[in-house]
C-alpha cells in the first residue's frame, strides 16, 4: 500500500483509513415502522421503512415482497440552496441513479419469498449533506428496514418459518477515492470535490461485494489502486456493520 | 364564551385554550443562514432560511428586498405514505396555498426597503404532521427568518438604518376550529378531521391581523362562534410570540 | 360603523356599501345541464355544471355524491395578456385556491346523500377580469348548480326524499376591503390592487359562514376593521342571494 | 355536379351549399385591441386580438412583426365534458395542429414588414362546439385581426406606407364534406362525425387557397368528388368574406 | 401543364415530374414484425411494425382491430442537432399531427374488421432528414404493415376470409410543391424551404385520395395551381405504388 | 483464471472470453461530424456526434470544451414494445444514468483544453437491443467523437498545440458478468437476464480504468470473482480498442 495511515493528514485530522463519527438514531418518528436518523459526521440523513401489506399489481400472486428506496434532498441541504425538484417538474438523473442504488443495495440481503406479498418503502432524505449521502443512506435505510421488518413480523403480516429469516445478511457501504494521490475512506465534501477517483462500495456484513462503483473524475486509475480503494471499503463497511449491529441491540425508544 | 376551559376535556388532556408543547430550536443545520426545527406536540416541522444576495431579476434596482417560502412534505411524515410531489411531476393546489400563506405571513412584518435588494427564501419541511403544520410553519420560519437577517447584517449584507428596523413586528400563527361544538386551540390530527369549522390565524406581535383563513367543513358557523375562535387565536399566537422572543434570546449555538 | 356610505366617493361612484351590477344569465349554453353567465360589473364569468350519473371510483358504494369546481382564465381576460396555463404545463397556485375555494363553498350547500351517487362539476371560466373572479364564481356557480340538480332530478338521476332537497340552503361570496382607509364592498380591480386588506366572505343565504378569507396586504388589520368588513360582506351576500333567487324563479330559456 | 342543392335535404334543413347562420360580434371584451364572438350555427368561438409593441427576441431587428394563433376549448363545450389540457398537463396534437392552421392562415393576408415589429396574439377559444370549430375560428381572428391592426395604427404603433397596407387581402374558413354521398358544406356535429370525406379550406377575399386539407374517413375520394368539394369551398367562404366585411364596416361598439 | 420537364432544371438535376432515388430494405431489424428502412434520396426513415394480439381497452368486444403510428426525428437527424423531445418533455405539435397523418393514411386501407382484434403499432423514426420525412415515413409504413399483418396470418392471430383481405389496397405518399414558379415532385429540404406551396398527398394504388393537404407558405395558390400539383403527386404515387409491390414481391431475408 | 474457455460452451457458441462480431462503421450519416453505427452481434447503437462552436453559457469564458452525451432506445428496439420517453413526457432513471456513463467515459481521455470552447454532443440511439447497449454506446461513440474531433481541427475550430492531442487515449466498454457461475465476456440479452452478477467496465487505449460498475443481482460476490471479472474486462476492451484504431485507419467514406 503506498499510504502510511498513521502519519498522513486529512484537512479533519482523521487518518487514511478512519471514518467519521458515524450516529445511528432509531425511532427518530413517531409512526413509521422504521425511522433512522443516519449521521457520517455533518451528512445528515432521514431514512424511513414505510411496511404495507399487499405488493404492486405486478407482483401479486407470486408470492414475493417488495423492496424498493426514495432519495432526494432538502434544498438547503448543501451549502448553497438549490431548486427543489417538485417545483422543477423532473427528478434529475443524480436522484433517480441513488434511488436505484438504494433499493438494489437492500434487495441484496432481503429473501423476498420470506417478506411475502409484503412491501417496504425506504425514503432516505438528506437534510444536510457532507459527501457520502448515498452510502449514507444504504447504512441508516438498512437500520430503518429491519426495524420495519421486526414491525411487520410482530404484527403478523410477515411469518418468516424457522431457519429462513427475511433479512439473510446486513448491509453497509461507504466512499472510498484518491484524493492528492492518497486513498482515503469516507469523504466528506471538500474531498470529495477534490478526487481524481470516486468509488462508492455496498458490501454485506460477510464481507461479500453488492455494488461496486468506481468513476475516474480526471485521470483513469489503475488496477493497484483499484484492489487498494476496495480494501479500505471492506475494512470500512465491517466497521459499518458493528455500527449498525450495536444500533439494533439497543431497546427501541422514540425520542422524548 | 360558551366553553369552560377549566372543566373541558381533549382527548390528549389539554383545556380548551391550551398550545400543545411548542419548542422552537434554533441553529438545528450547520450552513443555513438561518435554520429551526419547530415542534407543536408532535408536528415538526425544519424551517430553513437562506439569505442570498441580490433579488430577483423583475426587482432589480428597485431598492427592495425579497422574502419568500416553500412549503412541502416528507413522504413519510403522515401516518401513511404519501407519494411525493417530484415523483408526482407537479406541486398540488394544497402545497400551493401553504407555501404562499406563509410568504405573504411574513413579508407582512418585513421592511423590504431596509431589507435592500437581499432575498430570503424559507423551506419549510414537514417531518412529522401531526395537525397544524402550516401554523406550526409560520411560527418556527419567523425565527429563522430572524436569525438569517442577523447574520445578513453581521455580515453587512443588510444596513438598516437607525429606527428602521428589518423586522417591524413578529408574526405567529395557530390554528383554531370547533370540535364537538367545543371551540379549541391548536389542533392535533385526531381533532382537525373531526372539526366542524377550521381556522388558521396568523397574528402580529402586537395582536393585529395578517391573515384570517376559516373554513367551514360540515355546518357553517354563526359571527359569534366565528367571535370566539378569534379570541382564542389571538390570545393563543400572544404566547407563541413570548416562546418566539424567548428563543431569539438564547445564545445561538451550533447542534453538536 | 366607522364610514358614512351617503357622502363617501369611489371611483366608480359607488357608496362602500354598493354592489356593481350583477346579472344572472342561466342557460347560456345550449347543451350542459347548467350554464350561468354571472357578471359583477365588467368581471364576466361563465359558470357550467356538468351532471353526470355515477360518483369517482374512490366514492363508489358510499350512496353520496360528489361536487367539485375548476376555476380557469382565458389568456386575455387581463388588461395584459396571460400565458395559458395549457401551454405552461402546469396550473399555478392561484388557479387550485380559487378551484378549491368553489368547490368547498358549493358543497357547503349540497347534502351529498340526497344527491345520491351522481356528480356535479363545475367549470368557471374567467371571461373578462375586473377584480372579484373568484366571488362572482361562487355567486353564478351556485345557480349553475341549482339548474343542473333540477335536471337531474327531472331526469330522474336524482331522487330526494320530501323535506331532504339536495340543496340546504343557497350560497353566495363577494370580496371587501379597506381602500385609502375606507371599507368598501366588491371591489374592482383598480380598488383591488390598492387595498391594504382584501378579504372574500362565503355566506349561506341563512347568513352564516362558509369561508372567511382575509389578507392583510400590507398593514396588518385590527379587530374593529374585521367585524366592519364582515358586515358589509354579511349585507352585500345578502342582497346577492335575492338576485340569485330572482333568476332562478325565472322561467329557463335558450339564448336565441 | 352530382348533387341538386334544390331539392337535397339535411337535418337541419339547409341545401347542400348553405351555410349556417353566420354572427360576428365586434368589441365582445372591453379592453383586448380585437375581440369577436364568432357563430357558425350553434358553434360559438370567442377571438380575441393581443396586440403588443415589439416582438419576439428571435425576430427583433429583423424589421418585421409577427402574428401567432392559440386555439383552445371549454371543457363542457362539447355534449359531455372533457378534461382541461392545463389539468392534463399537455397539449394534445389536435389543438396544436388547429393553432398552427390559424396562425399560417392570417400570415398569408398579413404583410409583416407593413406590420413592423410589433405582435398580435389571436386567442381562439371554443365557447361551444357544434362542428366547424377552426375554420369559425379562422373566419371571426380575421375580423379580430382587422380591428386589432386598426388600433395599432390609431394608437400609432403601426405606420403603413400609403399603398402597402397591413392586410392585403381578407381570409375566411369553412369546412366541407361529403355525407351520405352529398357534398355539403358547412357540417355540424351530427354530419361531421357520419362525413366520408371531411376538408377544411382556408380562401382569401380574392378566392385563392391558403390551406386544402382534405381527409378521407372511411373511402378514399376521387378527384371528382375533391372538385365538387372546392367549388362548394370557394363559393362558402366568398359569403363569409362579404359577412365580414359587413362586420368591420358596422361602427365598433362595446356590448353594454 | 405550365411547365416542361424535359428542359426543367433542379439543383439535383431532377425533372420536375421525376422521383429521387427511392430504397425500400424490408426486414431491416430481427425481431419486428415488420421493419422496412425507406429512403427518398438521403431522407432515410426506419418504419417499424410491432404486431400485438389484442386491442385497448376502449376497443375490446369490438371485433375490430387497432392501427396507429408514432412518427419521431432523431435529434441529429437535420443539418444541425435539436433537443430531443423526451429530453423536453413534450412533444410538439409538428410531431402529433405527422403522427395522426400516418395512422389515418394507414387505417384508410386497413380492413379493421378483417385484422380482428389485433393491434399494429408504426414507429417510423426519422434517422436523416432532407425533406420529405412524412410521406417517406407513409410509404415505408405501409410495406412494413404488410410485412406485419402477413406475419400476424401466418402466426395465425389474423384469419381473414377468402374474399375479405386485411388491406383492401395499398398506400403512398409524395410531397409537391411550387419553387420558383415551378411545380415540382417530391422536394428536398432545399426546395422545400423555398417552396410558394407546400402540398403532401396520400393516394391509394388505386389513384384515389386519403388525404390533400397543401398550405401556401407566401403568396396564396391557384385553383389551376392547385390541379398541376395534385396531376404530379398522382403520378409520383403510382410509381411508389410499383416500387413497393416490387420491394413485397421480393423474399424477406434478415440483413446479414 | 477458474474457467477453461476452450470447452465452455455458451448459447451461442462462444467461448466465455470471447466478444460477439463487433463492427464499426463510420460516415453512417451525410451530415454529422461524425456518425458511426456500432453492431455487437445483434445490437446497433446508431452514434453521432454534433460538433458545435462555442461552449454553454456557464462555462464561456472558461477556455475549456465540453463533451456530453445522451443515450436513447427506439420503442421496438427490444422484442417487444416500449413506450416512448418523449410521449410519456419524462426520461427514465435508467436513461439518465446511462447517458451521464457515456458523457464521462469520453471525458475521461479528452483534454477540454486543447479542445477549446468548442462542444460535442454524443447522440447514441439504440436501434436495436441485445444486451450491453450501454458498452456498444461507449465503444462506439469514441470513435463518431474521434471524427468530429477530427473535423472540428480541418476546419480550423479546433487548434491543439504540438504534443497536446485533444484525444489523450481511447476508450471502449465492455460488459462482463457471472452466468450459472461462469464468468463471461460480452453478454446478450439471453445471458444478461440469468447473470447473477454483472458488470460494465470502461477502460482506456492504454488499460486503465474509467468505470468499474459491478451489481450483484442476486447473490453478493467475492473478491476472487471481481478479480476474474475485471481480467475479462481487460482484455476485452484491448481488442475492442484495436478494433477501433482500425476503424479509424480506414478512410472516411460516405455510405453510397
Amino acid at each position: 500500500m503506498t499510504t502510511s495511515p498513521s502519519t498522513a493528514l486529512r484537512a479533519d485530522g482523521r487518518a487514511p483509513d478512519e471514518l467519521r463519527e458515524v450516529r445511528l438514531t432509531r425511532g427518530w418518528l413517531d409512526e413509521a415502522e422504521g425511522s433512522v436518523l443516519v449521521e457520517f459526521g455533518r451528512t445528515r440523513v432521514l431514512c424511513v421503512a414505510s411496511f404495507t401489506e399487499g405488493v404492486p399489481r405486478w407482483r401479486q400472486g407470486s408470492g414475493l415482497g417488495w423492496v424498493t428506496a426514495e432519495y432526494a434532498m432538502l434544498p438547503r441541504a448543501t451549502s448553497t440552496r438549490s431548486q427543489r425538484e417538485s417545483v422543477k417538474g423532473r427528478i434529475g438523473g443524480r436522484t433517480h441513479e441513488i434511488s436505484r442504488l438504494i433499493g438494489r443495495s437492500l434487495r441484496a440481503v432481503v429473501d423476498l419469498s420470506a417478506l411475502g406479498e409484503n412491501s417496504v418503502v425506504l425514503d432516505c432524505d438528506v437534510l444536510q449533506a457532507d459527501g457520502g449521502t448515498r452510502t449514507a443512506a444504504v447504512t441508516g435505510a438498512y437500520v430503518a428496514l429491519a426495524d420495519a421488518i421486526a414491525w411487520g413480523t410482530r404484527e403478523g403480516h410477515v411469518r418468516p418459518r424457522a431457519g429462513a429469516p427475511v433479512l439473510t445478511d446486513s448491509v453497509a457501504a461507504v466512499s472510498v477515492g484518491i484524493v492528492d494521490g492518497l486513498p482515503v475512506l469516507d469523504l466528506p465534501y471538500v474531498e470529495d470535490v477534490r478526487a481524481e477517483t470516486d468509488m462508492n462500495v455496498v458490501v454485506t456484513g460477510s464481507g461479500d461485494f453488492v455494488e461496486v462503483q468506481g468513476t475516474a473524475e480526471g485521470v483513469p486509475f489503475r488496477r493497484a489502486e483499484l484492489d487498494t480503494l476496495l480494501d479500505l471499503a471492506v475494512a470500512g463497511t465491517a466497521r459499518l456493520r458493528d455500527l449498525q449491529a450495536e444500533a439494533l441491540e439497543r431497546p427501541l425508544e422514540r425520542r422524548a
